[in-house]
């Protein structure tokens, strides 16, 4: 089992329903590398287009991986080693490729997401039964183009609110990331 | 079952262990609001003893329950509208007292938490039989001062990374609560 995790802010969908990018949030490469470290998670692909926004995002992991941060702070040093940034999802393959010299199974999820989609369980269980790299994508903004969902091999289904309560299923892509990485790899009684 | 969430920017730990107060994070109040609609917790209360902070949150909170934010984000309202600022854990019991008529169960967590532990499988179990409201606290910084900890009717264990993986424990607080509401409250195949 070898996990790549990786945050799309392009292509994903604006509030309009269009296809478009967003901008990095610091905050999203904080908190995600470091539940990508608590998983054990191989890679965090941060997927940007925009080459100042790469340049930003590289400065950051720069600032916590070899600059003060990671003095200051190893803990987090430790987590942001994980974080990448690349330019697009066939560069995040291409380097798992590379890595692991396998093409990897893509995995998707989204707040809208309820057609062809398997069940927490069993994605779990195949996980760990596979010797196939897996890449777990997610979309900022309103969530992944048609056109990601459609190269998925496996999607998984949106997380709801539980029944006794009103539906409402308007969690940040932060909070969605943290609870499919528990429900998938998390252990406890 | 009725469920209440606090974080708590006082009493808690620095990074030298000293008992002090942190700052309140726009980002936690967005998230955990929007985590704590999708799981249908009661109220959320943000608990900072600063006079100036208080205002800030209630600026915020006025911003997307009243102001402008309300008519271009009615979801985030709708997750606003459970938030609440107290300027202490005494004043979050007093309001769950005088709402519910009756004193909380105090459930704590922490990363360093391992002593007198529950599993999360019978606080679930528990929380469901409960006629009893529920006060789930989270401490800001390095954590809930012992003084809470010591208050808390029961403890649920640290987050842990799977066996297979080098262990850490310095998730956001933010991913803490989600992943633990997830645990609690969370209903998924």
């Amino acid at each position: 089992m070898s996990i790549f995790l990786g945050l799309l802010h392009h292509p994903v969908l604006n509030r309009l329903g269009e296809v478009g990018s967003t901008a990095v949030t610091n905050v999203d490469i904080h908190d995600l590398a470091r539940a990508a470290r608590t998983y054990g998670v191989q890679t965090f692909f941060i997927v940007t287009p925009i080459d100042l926004q790469q340049m930003l995002v590289g400065r950051v992991l720069k600032h916590w991986t070899e600059g003060p941060g990671a003095e200051r702070l190893p803990t987090r040093s430790e987590a942001l080693k994980r974080a990448d940034v690349v330019d697009s999802l066939d560069t995040a393959i291409a380097n798992i490729e590379r890595d692991t010299g396998q093409t990897p199974e893509i995995i998707v999820t989204g707040a809208n997401l309820r057609e062809g989609v398997q069940t927490f369980a069993s994605v779990r269980e195949h996980l760990q039964d596979s010797d196939r790299p897996a890449l777990l994508l997610f979309g900022t903004g309103h969530g992944l183009a048609p056109g990601v969902i459609e190269r998925a091999d496996i999607r998984l289904p949106a997380i709801e609110s539980p029944q006794e309560v009103q539906g409402y299923n308007h969690l940040s892509v932060r909070a969605a990331v943290v609870i499919i990485l528990d429900r998938l790899f998390g252990v406890y009684e």
